[in-house]
C-alpha cells in the first residue's frame, strides 16, 4: 500500500537488526488518515468473501480494527485481552497462549465466549507480524470458537522473521500491506509493492 | 447522547454496586456504529475551541479516540502506555502515575515527549470516568508537556463516584455522554439527559 510504504520510509526507523519503530503514526501516535485508508485497503483486500467481525488484540492493533471495520460497512470489532494469568477456571472465555519473543513471556490472550459465535467468518487485523505468535492465538481462539478464520491483514510484516511464512503454510490467507525485508544502519528496506 | 443511553439501557448491567458492564459494545467487542457517534457528539461537544490532538489511555480508549479525532478531521490520537515499572531513567518520555481502585494497583502511564508539543491544545477522551485517576493522570502529562487541556470527553460517567466532581472543581470542562447514576439489582439506572 503507497501511503504505508511512504510512511514507513519517510517517518519509520529500526534499531538494531530487528526493531521497527513506527510508533509516530501506527502504535502510540496514530494518524488517523492513514488509518483509515489502511482499513479501506483491507476491505479491499478481503471483500470478496464473507466476514462477519473483525478480531484483534489489544492495543495496538485496535486502531487498524476499527477503519477496517467502518470499511466494512461498521462490522463489529473485537479485541482480545492480554494477561498475564491464565483464566482456566473461568468457562465463559475462549483462550489462547501467546509467547512474546520481543519480551521474552508467556501472556494469555482472551475473548468472551459471548462475542464469537460458532460458524462466524472471522478477519483477523493487526499492526504488526513477525514470529506469528499474536496471529496464531487468535486464529486458536476462532477455532476453540467452531468459527472460520476469513483471512489475516497484517499492516506491517517482518518479512526477516518466520510469522508470515508460517502462517501462509498453514492455509490462511495473509495480506500484508507493507513488508520489512532488513534494517541498514538505522534504515528500513521495504520489499517491492508487488511483493508485499 | 441517545444512542448510547439506549445501548447502555438495552445492553448493559451492573455487578454488585459499581461494576458497570458495558463490554458488548464498548470495550471488548465495539459497536463500530455506535462509536462513530460517539465521535460526533465529542466533537459537537467541544468543536467551539482549538484542538490538535486526542489523547487517550490504552486500551478501552482508543476506539472512542479515534473516532473523535475523524469526527474532527483526522487529528492525531495518541494514546498512553500503561506500564508496571516505573521509567524514570528514561527521559524521552512524559509519566504519570495512576492509582486503580478496581484493582488496587498502581500503574504508570506514560507518552513520548516527541508526540506532545509544548503549547498543543489537547482533548483528552476516555470510555469511563469513575475516580478520576486516568483522566487526572492524562491532564498531569498535558501539564508536564506545558501543553493544553482543552477537555475531557466521557463516554460513560460513574456519578457514584467522585472523579467527575473532582476534576470539574479543578476546572477541567468534563463532558460526559452519559452518567450511570446507581446499580439497583444488576439494573444500570441513569440521570436524565439533561444532566449529564
Amino acid at each position: 500500500m503507497k501511503e504505508l510504504r511512504e510512511a514507513i520510509l519517510k517517518q519509520g526507523f529500526g534499531i538494531g537488526h530487528d526493531i521497527v519503530k513506527v510508533d509516530m503514526f501506527l502504535n502510540h501516535r496514530l494518524d488517523i488518515a492513514l488509518l483509515t485508508n489502511i482499513g479501506q485497503a483491507f476491505h479491499e483486500a478481503f471483500r470478496d468473501q464473507p466476514v462477519d467481525m473483525i478480531l484483534t488484540i489489544e492495543a495496538s492493533g485496535i486502531a487498524a480494527a476499527i477503519t477496517t471495520a467502518q470499511a466494512f460497512g461498521n462490522l463489529p470489532v473485537i479485541f482480545a485481552k492480554k494477561s498475564k494469568t491464565t483464566s482456566t477456571l473461568n468457562n465463559d472465555v475462549y483462550e489462547a497462549k501467546v509467547y512474546s519473543f520481543t519480551h521474552r513471556t508467556e501472556n494469555y490472550i482472551r475473548i468472551a465466549k459471548n462475542y464469537l459465535p460458532a460458524g462466524s467468518n472471522v478477519l483477523i487485523i493487526d499492526d504488526f507480524l513477525a514470529n506469528g505468535e499474536a496471529a496464531e492465538g487468535l486464529a486458536e481462539i476462532v477455532r476453540q470458537a467452531g468459527a472460520h478464520v476469513a483471512g489475516i491483514g497484517i499492516c506491517i510484516e517482518k518479512g526477516f522473521q518466520e510469522g508470515g511464512q508460517k502462517l501462509r503454510k498453514e492455509g490462511y490467507r495473509v495480506v500484508s500491506l507493507a513488508t520489512v525485508t532488513g534494517i541498514d544502519n538505522g534504515k528500513l528496506q521495504l520489499a517491492d509493492a508487488l511483493e508485499d
